[in-house]
């Protein structure tokens, strides 16, 4: 049900997973060797690579095919997932997308085939979520008509990527172009690190001008190569730079297609298919997880009735409750993600919010149910034969990268905000929040309380955005209609209300979400009624969750009331996953995860 | 103010951890080898044994005391902490607690120095949560007069105590007391299972139909040796069970002075302060890791106002939202934990209860403040120099760790069902409930809604466990006033009811906490105006936070009733953190954090 067209590709992959030992996961049964976890993981990336399922170029060509790959190869260490992302989506989507034909003939097809590692240099040791801010320095030479790029401070270094420490050969620094000395801003540029290989340094040796640190130890993704990177003076001619959206030539001379206030968001727009990638990296870390709590709770007997035998820890209303709802998210989020894939040219505003708000509350979400699944697991949760722990620290990796969450729920919320107020300037809702246009005369309140509707939790999930995009927008704009959004009043009232921002964004991907899994059910005519029927109240109790979750709002606004709703609510949502249950390991099953790594598949231990 | 009446004792603890190289965190820099590991962490609870602070009987004759020191070894790599707890709490608690003068006379002094290590057998493969259905077999042997330990399943080894894979010379095994054939349940008894130390040997060689397993990795505390240990025909001799509270004589005869249904319970019920320990040893994890990541937020500047500077990110509310509450929280266990410490002579079931739901709540809400704390260091809160993904594994452990969380909820709830039952039948609140006496005619809905008011929230906090209480009471009760704890029907509606006893434990916990939070600021009457007002603050702070976790509840319930209380809530815990942010650093530096074990403290990496 949830392999989609690719299952073929899939299998492929899988298979290969879990019958080459490249794919055993060292850290489960030895030392935490660093320098052993990279190499291995670069042979993982590489024999991937070599099933030829995928090419560099499906990123924009097949988005959906690239999506599929990537989230078939998080099954295994995700240092394996995250080391071809900065192969594939990073160091190459840079070439692909920032570069132009010249680039693209003379390094995709080496990237492509993993022969040509490289470096992705965005963040710096002082800008992360701030990386419009970052201080490296390329200076355009006329006499060498070469540009000259420099780290000017300590927090200037690049920081984080990937393949720096390690593998890295080429890097795609982002550096403020320097022009007759003018500061024109962000622009990417290839940068040289390392030499052709040698017996001695089979990944080169590090240039001069170029120093590498190494970042070491992290919780979770140790297959990475992670470094500090500094430059002093490296020279690199005028080619290097990657000029789709602007150009320098030869006498110095700036050219670009896209004003400078637009120019770094343009920039870092295309990078949307990485954000979705990362976010199912971590929705296939929930999986896992959650399929193989689900599988010691089946196992398990702990406790039972007087005088008779002990029964499956399953069978506790309070493990079904940690367990079953989130096997509802996942498959709610599965196919949210496959939606905001499908090539419908959807506008990049609006790609950018959808991926940001449902990469946001999927790694949250997918963090908190890994520790949920950690609980159950018992003591057995703690093991990292077991993997749920290091899964969860997959997981937790997203919550920050890629765009933080919490910075990425203010762009969902300022997305937003800015439709509301061009609704009322305009008069009409429309675009995002067209929906409210037939909100009028349905509020809640008047048509009779049905939990287990659809419908009647989709007008709650409306409800709810509209009201607080209506609160977040009274807060900023109450006073002052026409307030610009680069003033300073605005950047202190958005800030006084950050809150309402997350608030403002866990509604609309609430709304989102539960929009996919109706699309979903609709579209599904030739599907047998218990299916169907399941795949209901997985989706109603996915709703359910996310409504109970802020039923204070719920109340306190009138949407709902009548006694005893709390305990009601509470009861109905045991009631459904006890429903779901005994469907439980057919809905994990349907996750394909290859056996390897699904321990305690049959076991306690 | 949070080192209260032993600070010269923590001073030493303090000095020695930062000063000696032994407490350096070796998986922060190193490979992760589980040897080293465990040979370091042996050494450093030697050298803390050395300082003679504290003596094993503390545990009984100066519980106070030996809390102090738990709480203060806790801040280094918690391995140490609970390698010291298998050693003295478990190990030398069963011999102090469950032993009687001959096993004292033999055993406890050279237990105190750490010279005779051992092992606490509790928990077997099969059993963990349910130990009293455990497996292992002790059968009397009248011609030999001894006992014969055997594991008679797979399921049965003991699985998981510290000190069994390497170190460990003797162990406690809980076994099921076989005496001419019956089965007299679970009594404790002492087996040897290495020999003296040799020089190939030096923690002696595993004895005759001993057979040990090693647990390795785990997602933290692997400096602790766990594993399996399986018994065949092992003998030993008459003397070795622990005869406090039942004995066998030498022609096979069994004395008891506790009826057989509460034998297991009294036992068990000895080991409060060993939980009580673990509960501070998360609260310790989440002191540092909050700690570490305000030190990270003061010093990161990302973003600022237009064309101004960047500004650090513990200026955004929801950096401050993201800490500042787990500051209030952090205070509020504290003086929870040292109210429950207080000999006050409470009984035994209170201090069950206590013990219980305050363990299950801190370590929640300290993994819970850790993936804040984690978040708000953004990537360095991934690296394992920066401490707090490590000190989220180690609260995790403790969640299901000395009683699982969820099991232990249901005893709180359990506890208070009763006190509710017995009011039902006699007419009057008392014990635990007595405050509910007070609560007529004071419903919040009657008084004017004051959020800041401490007696204010007080009273939410008391209705709203009253209610629940009363609600979980219909639910099991209410078609049968005098149903059996003990019969099938119950046992079905408690289940069907599990997660109205988790809600019921928050309710309590909440109440306690508060009430324990008020007590302290009552007694400090020596104290300036500016602290007294910023520990009101913390106060209102925390007690904020958790009524608006269950904002539902109040509504529903009409205890909260007035437009846009939801939003102005939020505002006003927004307002609260904004107010203490200014002084949160004296806060955390109240914590007195050893600096070896402060990383950020002036820097960004
Ligand atoms: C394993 C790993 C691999 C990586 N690989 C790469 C790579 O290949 N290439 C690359 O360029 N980078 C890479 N990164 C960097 C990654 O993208 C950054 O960690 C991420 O952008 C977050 O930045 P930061 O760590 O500096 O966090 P910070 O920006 O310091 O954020 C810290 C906290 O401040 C908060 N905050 C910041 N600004 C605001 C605001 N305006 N309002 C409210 N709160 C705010 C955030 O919510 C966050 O919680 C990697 C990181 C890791 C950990
Ligand atoms: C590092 C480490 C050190 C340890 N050291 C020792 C030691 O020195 N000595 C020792 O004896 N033990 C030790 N333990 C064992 C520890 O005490 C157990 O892990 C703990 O008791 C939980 O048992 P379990 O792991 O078998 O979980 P399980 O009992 O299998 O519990 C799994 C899940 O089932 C749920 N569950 C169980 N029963 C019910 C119910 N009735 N209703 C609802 N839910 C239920 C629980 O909530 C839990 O989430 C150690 C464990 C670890 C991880």
């Amino acid at each position: 049900m949830l392999d989609g067209e690719y299952s073929k590709e899939r299998d492929q992959i899988r298979n290969l997973m879990q019958n080459s030992s490249t794919f055993d996961e060292l850290f489960l049964y030895g030392p935490l060797d660093v320098d052993a976890h990279r190499e291995q993981t670069l042979r993982a990336v590489k024999e991937l690579i070599a099933l030829k399922t995928v090419h560099l170029r499906d990123m924009v060509d097949n988005p959906k095919k690239f999506l599929m790959w990537f989230e078939t190869i998080s099954y295994c260490d995700p240092s394996v997932a995250l080391k071809f992302a900065v192969q594939y989506n990073l160091w190459g989507g840079t070439i692909l997308l920032l570069g132009t034909k010249k680039h693209h003939d003379r390094y995709l097809q080496d990237i492509s085939d993993g022969k040509l590692l490289g470096v992705f240099g965005l963040t710096e040791l002082g800008h992360g979520s701030n990386v419009n801010g970052l201080e490296t320095t390329a200076t355009f030479d006329l006499a060498s008509k070469s540009f000259i790029i420099n780290s000017p401070t300590w927090t200037s270094q690049k920081y984080w990527p990937g393949n720096i420490s390690k593998h890295g050969k080429l890097a795609t620094i982002f550096a403020r172009l320097i022009l007759g000395g003018v500061d024109k801003g962000v622009h990417a540029f290839v940068v040289p690190i390392r030499s052709e290989p040698t017996v001695l340094y089979p990944y080169g040796e590090v240039l001069e001008g170029v120093t590498i640190r190494d970042i070491s130890y992290k919780s979770s993704y140790n297959g990475i190569d992670n470094g500090g990177l500094l430059f002093k003076n490296v020279k690199i001619p005028l080619e290097n730079m990657l000029d789709r959206f602007s150009s320098v030539d030869e006498n110095g001379k700036y050219h670009s297609e896209i004003p400078s206030n637009r120019h770094f968001g343009a920039m870092m727009s295309v990078f949307f298919i990485g954000r979705v990638c990362l976010s199912l990296l971590s929705l296939c870390s929930m999986k896992v997880g959650v399929a193989i709590a689900l599988s010691y709770a089946y196992n398990r007997l702990q406790f039972g009735p007087p005088k008779q035998a002990e029964q499956p820890i399953i069978n506790y209303t309070t493990t079904q409750r940690r367990l079953i709802p989130s096997i509802a998210r996942a498959y709610a989020y599965d196919f949210a993600h496959k939606a905001i894939s499908e090539p419908l040219g959807r506008a990049q505003d609006v790609l950018h919010s959808y991926s940001s708000g449902i990469k946001a509350f999927t790694s949250w979400d997918s963090v908190a149910a890994l520790q949920l699944a950690r609980e159950v697991a018992g003591g057995q949760g703690i093991r990292l034969h077991t993997r749920i722990g290091m899964l969860r620290e997959h997981s937790d990796l997203v919550v920050t990268g890629e765009g933080d969450n919490t910075v990425l729920c203010q762009q969902v919320a300022k997305f937003l905000l800015a439709q509301y107020h061009k609704a009322m300037q305009s008069g009409s809702f429309s675009g995002e929040l067209a929906y409210v246009n037939n909100l009028t005369g349905t509020t809640p309140s008047q048509v009779p309380i049905d939990l287990l509707s659809l419908s009647y939790q989709q007008l709650l999930l409306e409800h709810r955005e509209y009201i607080l995009v209506k609160e977040l927008y009274q807060k900023i704009y109450g006073n002052n209609k026409t307030l610009a959004t680069n003033s300073l009043e605005f950047y202190n009232k958005f800030n006084e209300n950050l809150t309402l921002t997350i608030k403002v964004a866990k509604a609309n991907v609430d709304r989102l979400v539960q929009g996919f899994f109706l699309d979903r059910i609709i579209k599904l005519t030739n599907t047998d009624p218990t299916t169907l029927t399941l795949l209901k109240n997985l989706c109603r109790l996915d709703s359910l969750v996310q409504i109970q979750k802020e039923l204070g709002f719920y109340f306190n606004y009138n949407l709902l009331s009548s006694q005893k709703l709390y305990i009601q609510i509470d009861d109905t949502i045991t009631q459904l996953c006890k429903d779901i249950t005994p469907y439980s390991k057919h809905l994990t099953s349907a996750f394909a995860i290859p056996n390897k790594f699904h321990p305690l598949l049959n076991s306690i231990e």
